[in-house]
């Protein structure tokens, strides 16, 4: 099937699409069109090079201290870049809707004292000026995964772009929802696994980690687990979280906080500051076992 | 468990609220608040008074010949409401993408001319003030049901709207999407089933008939069905109407296209005029039969 | 693709395959193979030929005066089959299993005083011969949809045969799974959609009514609907059976006690007597209106 | 929610149970009737210890030659146990069915030259003392899971059983299932996930591994993992088998074939047996890493 393109690209782009027969409905995202991996840098973290750079933080950030203090904990484990949500989307809109701006401020003070770079989701075009200007990645969570105007937004954006999978979408239409960011110019796009929806009801998702390979397979963006989100239960989350680190995922991304029981949201599923670093030496134990491919050369 | 209210509302709707002890997560859109049904009134149509209102039209408005051609047809077969895309959500950023504006200068010259109410998709927040301006009525899809940003602009509309269920919402995840709209002050808020996503691969989706009994006695707001979307497929589309007319539903909406071979968006689901005309009045025929419920008292 | 046969079947079958060509993995249940309907006969019920046979009665025998006096209400409000089961497959070992052989001998016994004929599930192939001798339609339930020798046994059997669909089964696992009876020689097979397990909570599976149409297009064999253990709650059945009856459909099977609160299984899924007669009326109305096809001719 | 016991069990586990107040439907499955794992041991291998024996071979007796060569190898690479299917339950009747009782004399002498224990499926009551004869272990497969009559005769065997979780099966229906063995008096059963049905199109299934921590929490009974029926494709069978080690898994079972290309079934989803070396060097060498769970107990 050729793509058909309907709307203004850039010439020099269309020069490679014409010249490029697709057999994909995606074609900037898929691996036929460009078959190395692409690299995805973040301060010293790497996504798409081999490594498996974590991800780690609060669901919400609650206050300056919380987030200093889970901030520097994970940073002492390992992680290289902080997570925190301001604005937090709410299935009711009575939950805690995150601290907004001066969560954002909070933020931006933990990569001034940690120097770790910080990522946040952003639900809407309207605030995306303000998130760009105080995160170094930005997220696009599972319910907005088809909000195409805030794909197009962030396909202008100079920031890194996590895109998160909708709960129910297939590989095509995620992989088709991070071509409407490259469609737009911005090409540091890091996909994330986060749980499917299922008639399972023993964890609030159910991880897709075939996913994993399957999305190596036709694209060549980087893909990392959130196995939190997924699992939303601590056990099963540390379990997950080394199913995770022995995939050839680009990295993992993972709740901790310093006070789940008084978390003010999505505590059940937050790592305990002092769990979070044995996880980690077991992730990156795990992690470099797998890291040589050689078995499956021959298939 | 009682509803915690974390942010400002009214005073007065506070004061009523706590003199309402809740047992659900939602609030303004129960049953247990609001016993009796709430009716939503465009036009000729009524939804929520025992009435089958339908809307009728096709997926995407593609010229004013068009629009007026399958305008003429539906209301003659009488269709309250009719329905066409201005603004279209796709998978992928190189399918059409709507007329945008042009095609509500259209749907607003179809009005005049036939003197019916019309509705279109609303994708973000950036374009509510023009479709609103055009639109009788607007509706949220399935990939947005859960855009928070969204259902609070809606929820400041004096437009009534169609709240798309999302392809794997749970009913408690709908009518919560349907609590933020209320929660800002619009209180004209049509449900509307269009399957959901399950393993099936003969049918697009699957619609979920049994959401109507278990909407209805969850909720006060009328809820409608849309069986093109969940069938993909003219047949089944046809059937599933008559289903969706034996049901206790408050409306239907069908896609009807007069040339759906050239259909510029899913012409495969859409009826052509002569099939709508029968199948309105068997749908009518249908209704008129399961209007008395007087066998579900007993139970 | 070419079916490729491996066991041994009769010459004259394998004449009529060999000079068949064929695009399915499936081949004697093919509408492809066999154009024309196939029809069901049992007693009064004609399965296949545009009309909506009722079969009805309790999910378990459990006395004789109680099926006695069910059977004699349902025959009343126009049931052609009673069912009941004798056998019951259940969750737990610890719940009620049925009354078994004593079980069949009420059902015998139910035939004889109301002269319907009598449908009741066999769950095994030890018990094939025993049911077989006392019900005049069998039935094999969605757990042992691909039973394959409890299949094999059946298509050996001279009763027509009720195969429901299994909970996650696709339309063409269905149809491979009918095509081992037919393949050892029973052509008398009534499919049975029952609602599949999706991620749905406010019904206990959810009712497929797409299936229908795509059963039609694919296979010749009939098939009938059951919104009971769809929906697993009265009110939404009700709901569900008036659907059932808008579809073409070959026949509705409802579960009816005359004491639901006390059933010994499924009680809050059957239907009063006073319900059911109700709701005959309707299915009736109803199905009279969809019996004209015409409007599905044009596509 | 106290059992209710309907049918003769013996005196002495009637009085168990009647002293343990039971809050779960299962009873002698349940970690709170039995606290401490349960662990089966056949051969070298042990289920339930703490170690990782693995399962491998093919999907189905092809030959002699076949298993013996395949035998060779992966007992050479560390497995403790060979599979091989003699009696093959598939979709379609057309399709090989399996070499039957000539499958189960290979495995024999399988046995025999290898000294390795052998496991195969048997599908039904039927051929349940034929199999019983030839394996140290026997399979019930996920289409069987609610086989009632099957799991009952698994519970009057004195061969451990495999029991496959089916293709839709919740935790609870799959620990009943187990719970219908166990109350016969079998209480040798390794419990198998090996994926389930959901809406992706990338896979053939998708493995569940939150159902590993979630069966270890309700039950003492051990749990491996099957991702080679759970992925469908080598290259995913290779990170699900590394996933699966790296959960606290009781095992893993997995296909190799000496020439998938060859296969007779399922050849798409066998490793190359110099493949399996590579993956079983990897899968030791994660489980040491996760063996010590220190990380889990402070929450």
């Amino acid at each position: 099937m050729l793509v058909v393109m309907e709307k203004s690209t850039s010439e020099e782009k269309i020069q490679v699409m014409v010249n490029t027969p697709m057999t994909k409905p995606y074609k900037l995202v898929s691996r036929e069109f460009k078959p190395e991996n692409t690299q995805v840098t973040i301060g010293d973290a790497v996504f798409g090079n081999g490594s498996l750079p974590v991800i780690a933080g609060p669901c919400a950030v609650e206050s300056q201290n919380q987030v200093l203090s889970i901030a520097i904990s994970v940073k002492d484990a390992g992680a290289k870049i902080f997570r925190g949500g301001a604005f937090k989307p709410r299935t009711s809109p009575y939950s805690f809707q995150g601290l907004g701006k001066q969560g954002l401020i909070f933020l931006a003070k933990v990569r001034e004292e940690t120097g770790l770079p910080v990522v946040t989701e952003v639900m809407d075009v309207e605030n995306f000026d303000l998130v760009e200007q105080y995160a170094d990645l930005v997220q696009i969570g599972s319910r907005n995964m088809q909000n195409f105007s805030l794909l197009r937004r962030a396909g202008k954006s100079d920031r890194p772009v996590i895109l998160k999978r909708g709960m129910s979408a297939t590989l095509q239409e995620w992989l088709m929802a991070a071509e409407y960011i490259m469609e737009e110019g911005n090409n540091n796009i890091i996909l994330c696994e986060r749980g499917i929806r299922t008639f399972v009801r023993h964890s609030r998702n159910t991880l897709d980690l075939s996913v994993v390979p399957a999305v190596k397979k036709e694209s060549h963006l980087p893909i990392i687990i959130d196995p939190s989100h997924a699992a939303g239960v601590r056990d099963q989350v540390i379990s997950l979280a080394y199913a995770s680190a022995a995939l050839d995922a680009d990295g993992v991304m993972i709740e901790v906080h310093n006070n789940p029981k008084e978390a003010m949201s999505d505590g059940a599923q937050s790592l305990y500051p002092e769990q979070f670093i044995e996880v980690m030496k077991k992730m990156n134990a795990i992690h470099t076992i797998v890291g040589n491919n050689s078995e499956k050369i021959p298939c």
